[in-house]
């Protein structure tokens, strides 16, 4: 080639950064674009949508991340296609050459062709999303605080998750605590114990992709806490004002969709299949087909693991994607062969609530408290690069002593920017 | 008077809510009205502005702040005006009677008459204000990094502070140590360590409250991190791409106000004498002339001290009047006389930068390091009912040996959120 090989990589989550860090002593000049300065820590973005954390603890410069790194520049951009033809990822303002490239832009929310429920029911995948969940939260409390109706009174203190997957379950536990311990005290008109928690799931049970005992376990332990759970229950309606499962009714001013998710839009530009999510279907080698340079990973690519499973769209997969790839770079640098990719299951954790999670690491199956020291040692150990770490861990234990969270607040003018159902209506 | 008195507290600053405190054992009914859920340690804003603290370090909601004092109530609402013939507050959406009022709505940003100019020289009193300044100096660094044209680059990587009170000094410090440590190293096109920083005050020196020899070691200071301290020079314009002073032109994209102040409106409504910032000139009690149930305070107030001395816009001048007020409505309920106000000054500090501050205790004038401590300290023994003391704690013993900031986070969509002046212009 003569040249040192370009690298783009589109897209800062966990698999493009990993990607980047992977390249690092390989002979390539590396291009990481993202259209935000920051990479998330997106499994505890649920904390900042629920007071728990501030932004700044689970999101890092992306610059900060790969000062060190020389062969690596960062770009804050929107890339909006690729031409795989010419080599070049089209940016909103002008474009780029790649020799080789990592798309990793991963997955929005999908309201499944009901884009319109979006402004009453908004989804959680970046931190302004979860800043607007928090904001909504708090400000039903003080608007049921001031309701003089008892019938919109209710409405306000009804929190409506649809989707019981992971983010669905946390977020259920996380505003359940809320009511039950944080705000107890804090109102003089309205209790906010009294506060109705409910989380739909279309399916038979919440944590499909959990073992059957670990989805019953995650049920009992919300129940526990207060929050009902239905099943079987799809949503056929999202309005300002209420939910709809059916005839059934349930007048809300807070829903939070957690329900389903599509791969970000620049997958289509690629001009390769794509699966009904808007995935790429790529080959064992994380390539798309035809084009031996485009490697696409985590929630972007649809991977058929060993036995026709796909792989879920959590971090562990696109870390290792992107590790994967950016070793099939450095192997086709040096004009040897793609190797086929293997995940390495190392478990699936997920949290209900302080000192409740349920944990599957194959063989082992935990619930309760050990699952849920399980899911604290696992997520502050990947807090990797982060200096907040040591400051997270004594944020968490104050929350779990005092039940106290400690980002409740509401930002932006009251009216402003108001952006509740109630106010567009 | 049969039932119990109603204290009514607008504003929820340092003033409106150690006075709330200071009724814990009266038998009054307390309600504080705020247009935020939460109370902000102000001295501390300049920290967020610059990256050092995220919003939840210094912000609290007033909720949890009251939820054990059952004598008062929080009403997240904003007061348009007060009616003090009927004794009632103007609300959004209501109104409210009193008995008592103590008005402790503080104070917003004043161009003299050059209100154009915010748009590209925004005030810092919000938490929004800070997220927008921090953005607007991020943004600054990651548009210089891709532009080719060299006075453009240099443009990006100017900063201009107008005001050398201790807000604009603290500001001057930051941004001179985010450029020369923080980022020095995360970019490959650019040098942080390039950027000019510029301090403007109008009179002839800064810091202008302190003993001269503090201002002069303020200057110093500043001169030796690369800041250019610019006395006798006044603004005379404010445009997207520069500051004006006089025939003297500064290219810049990035300028800060931090001049003026001028009270919150409300005390318009009063009708009675204000002062040329539209500050209420309070009698020695505190109380406004004929209204002896109408107490005004902190920076909202205009109190002449012994020998016809200002009292300044200071935390603790808001602190020792809130308690006041609170004591003259307790003997006023007791039907004794109120008694006059005065003020104990425990001295003044500002802070310049990492283990760089002044300090006057009257006899006693700190500067540097030693400064520096008193500064810390003091700051974070007041961030009382803070629970993030320990880790704000932390965070600044991080950021003091490593020389990293936190929050280095832009919100928001770049382009659609976009309210830098370039986009604007």
């Amino acid at each position: 080639m003569g040249v040192t090989p370009h690298v783009v990589i589109v897209g800062a989550g966990f698999g493009g950064l990993y990607a980047a860090r992977a390249l690092k002593r390989a002979d390539v000049r590396v291009t990481v674009i993202d259209r935000r300065n920051h990479h998330l820590f997106q499994p505890l973005l649920y904390q900042v949508a629920t007071a728990g954390l501030s932004p700044g603890d689970i999101a890092y410069p992306i610059r900060a991340v790969l000062r060190r790194q020389k062969n690596a520049r960062v770009l804050l951009e929107e890339a909006v296609g690729v031409d795989v033809a010419a080599r070049k990822v089209v940016l909103k303002t002008g474009e780029i050459p790649y020799d080789y490239l990592i798309l990793a832009t991963g997955a929005q929310h999908s309201y499944f062709g009901h884009d319109d429920w979006e402004p009453w029911a908004p989804g959680l995948k970046s931190l302004e999303d979860a800043l607007e969940i928090r904001r909504r939260i708090l400000l039903a409390f003080e608007r049921a605080e001031r309701e003089a109706d008892e019938s919109r009174r209710k409405a306000l203190l009804t929190f409506v998750i649809v989707g019981g997957g992971p983010t669905g379950v946390e977020l259920a536990g996380a505003i359940a605590e809320i009511s039950r311990h944080v705000m107890a005290q804090d109102f003089r008109v309205i209790d906010p114990r009294q506060g109705r928690i409910v989380l739909v799931e279309a399916g038979p049970r919440i944590l499909p992709a959990y073992p059957e005992s670990l989805s019953a376990k995650a049920q009992a332990s919300l129940e526990k806490m207060g929050v009902e759970v239905l099943t079987k229950s799809l949503v056929t309606s999202v309005r300002p004002d209420a939910v709809s499962i059916g005839d059934r009714r349930i007048p809300t001013t807070t829903t939070v969709w957690a329900a389903g998710v599509q791969a970000s839009p620049l997958a289509r530009s690629l001009g390769v299949p794509l699966d009904r999510a808007g995935r790429v279907l790529v080959q064992p080698d994380l390539t798309v087909p035809g084009h031996p340079e485009v490697f696409v990973i985590g929630d972007l690519a649809t991977f058929l693991h060993q036995g026709g499973k796909l792989l879920p769209g959590v971090a562990p997969v696109a870390i290792q994607q992107g590790r994967h790839a950016a070793r099939n770079i450095v192997r086709a640098c040096q004009g040897k062969a793609l190797e086929p990719f293997h995940y390495i299951d190392k478990g699936s954790l997920a949290t209900i609530g302080r000192a409740a999670a349920v944990a599957d690491f194959g063989r082992i199956k935990l619930s309760g408290f050990f699952a849920w020291l399980a899911w604290l040692l696992v997520h502050i150990f990947f807090l990797i690069g982060f200096r907040n770490r040591f400051v997270v861990m004594i944020d968490w234990a104050w929350a779990y002593f005092c039940y106290h969270r400690a980002a409740r607040l509401i930002t932006g003018d009251i009216d402003k920017y108001d952006r509740s159902p109630e106010k567009r209506a």
